[in-house]
């Protein structure tokens, strides 16, 4: 177990390092973070930086060895950046979790291997495996570069009149996956946390709504029968514990109801704390980022307890921000800014949760 | 009303600064830490840093000119520093404050002066003006220097059977003011805040326990009547109002209980977020530091609205802090530690809350 007192590198400088910088200085840790861009939000809280691209190696190696533990803020973090890490100083969560998250394709057979449901799923190398994919899985489905997507972006829906060699191109003639239509009725995730003593604790399981690809307001907890919620938080403790992850996760998960009643099926997994888990800041007794900091210095695990009835999140995107000073202004909201020096539409300059009783 | 982005310039660099900077990074304001001491905590939190002496001039103003507004964690800012600095840009609380709390018989001139009951008190400047103001208030009384004392340092009790020559003798034979003795039953402190615009907001009224001088403990809301808590309030309101206050103070007051039932003794003015206040972070919607910073920004102030049925917190004194593995294996408890890197007897390392629902 780290003492306070060490320090915690951190790789990305967003909001998300950003946050988890001001949560481990709660626990008297200081946080080394690592980030190629100038003017990134978690400079200004961090008692130590690195700017520097993500595989400049000596840098990288410079970093490992000034810091007690490793750990990132986004699940791109290229194969050879961890490999340089490790040869230094531990890496948590273990890095075998990028592998498998980096690529849907792997990701999908992963959960699926747990017995766990995902959407119907086929791998896409060229339009001859689209077309065959397409006629196995049917329409509507989605396709989707099996790397380096998010919020919506590198995927689009094959409907009814869409042409397949069009839509392949579309993306790239990257590798791709191809996903069957989920006819789900709301969206879930279950942020957890795993320790290095193999303790597991989830959060209350919470709906999201997208708008546009991108997490919109995050309620805590979802409207989900507790024998569901009881399912969802065992799918992500099988996951957890197979990957051997230490840190907070985040799994996401469609609702589907039917005649049989209410069953899920996991979308996706983000190695990392999540835009669904920051309702935990003000609306839980340990937030996720304090938990990831406790979890990856080997620390116990905090309570993940939440304060109210209910616990509201909504995200601040592109000029949603400009509104702070009516936010600021009204009684029990809790404004968090990222300290973002540019606005652009899309986004994530902050977000403002409600705790309702 | 300065806008996220802006920088608050916090004087001192001690865990208040520390908070301070870690809540205000929370709505996207970056902070400038102004300290002559090269390991103080709030240098890890900061976006930027002066080391440099109170009374350093010209540190003072290139300081003053890089922030948008100035405020302190301690209250023995001296005259001068304000002064240098209030040629630059604002600072907030408005230093007159100061002047007023840096003397404990100012302060009890002037809290008197809105009638508000202290304890009795006399000037005393030599032997012959203790006597006399022994004679007035009576045995057990407290002598105190009238300036520069904190956590029990630099006061005496006047017992029977002291020697008073030589009790003055014992404090250096600085200016001092000998304070009756009030029967009291219980401490408790009003943390409130007064905004730029004038408004006003408090937490709940909270009970104080002290252990050699030194904050144990704060428990929230008090065990007082609520027509004491009013009062309490009101008070604290009084002293905001009058001395044109805006950020957080704390008043300290003891209680007595006595046929007529509870009654409040104002005891002390601290002009800046205080220890009893240390709850708010755990406890309560908004908390003291986020307020502190809302207040000298000129932005609205937030809800104190209090989390579960009762918050306790508990300081970590000197090797109480080696405990914190314990706390943190400890469900429910939240810790805080303030990364000072050197544990000494009667020191303030960190503290623990608990919400007991």
């Amino acid at each position: 177990m780290l003492s306070p007192g060490a320090t915690i590198g951190i790789l990305g400088g967003g909001q998300l390092a950003r946050m988890l910088a001001l949560a481990g200085a709660r626990l008297g840790l200081k946080s080394h973070v690592f980030s190629p861009v100038a003017d990134d939000p978690a400079f200004d809280v961090c008692s130590a930086r690195t700017r520097a691209d993500f595989l400049d190696e000596a840098a990288l190696a410079a970093f490992a060895d000034a810091v007690d533990v490793v750990t990132y803020e986004f699940e791109n973090v290229p194969a050879r950046t961890a490999e340089v890490l490790e040869a230094h100083c531990p890496v948590r969560p273990n890095p075998k979790i990028l592998a498998l998250t980096q690529d849907r394709l792997i990701e999908k057979q992963f959960v699926r291997g747990l017995g766990i449901p995902t959407a119907d799923f086929a791998d896409v190398s060229d339009a001859g495996s689209l077309a065959r994919a397409v006629a196995a899985l049917g329409r509507p489905s989605i396709l989707k570069t099996r790397r380096f997507g998010y919020d919506g972006k590198g995927q689009t829906h094959i409907r009814e009149g869409v042409d397949l060699a069009q839509a392949f191109a579309t993306l790239g003639g990257a590798p791709c996956i191809l996903e069957g239509f989920v006819p789900f009725v709301k969206e879930v995730s279950v942020v957890a946390a795993r320790g290095v003593d193999g303790s597991f604790r989830a959060y209350d399981v919470c709906e999201n709504v997208h708008e546009h690809h991108i997490l919109a307001t995050t309620t805590a907890p979802a409207a989900i029968s507790e024998a569901t919620a009881r399912q969802a938080i065992d799918m992500a403790r099988a996951i957890a514990q197979d990957a051997d992850y230490v840190g907070v996760l985040a799994v996401e998960m469609f609702v589907v109801a039917d005649a049989q009643g209410e069953r899920l099926v996991v979308n996706e997994i983000a190695p990392r704390v999540h835009n669904s888990g920051h309702w935990t800041l003000d609306g839980a007794v340990t937030s996720q980022f304090e938990q990831h900091m406790r979890a990856v210095a080997g620390m116990p695990l905090g309570s993940t307890r939440r304060h109210g009835r209910q616990v509201v999140m909504r995200n601040l995107i592109g000029a949603d921000a400009d509104t702070w000073a009516g936010i600021l202004a009204d009684d029990g909201a809790c404004l968090h800014l990222y300290g973002k020096t540019e606005s652009r539409p899309g986004r994530k300059m902050g977000h403002v949760t409600r705790i309702l009783d």
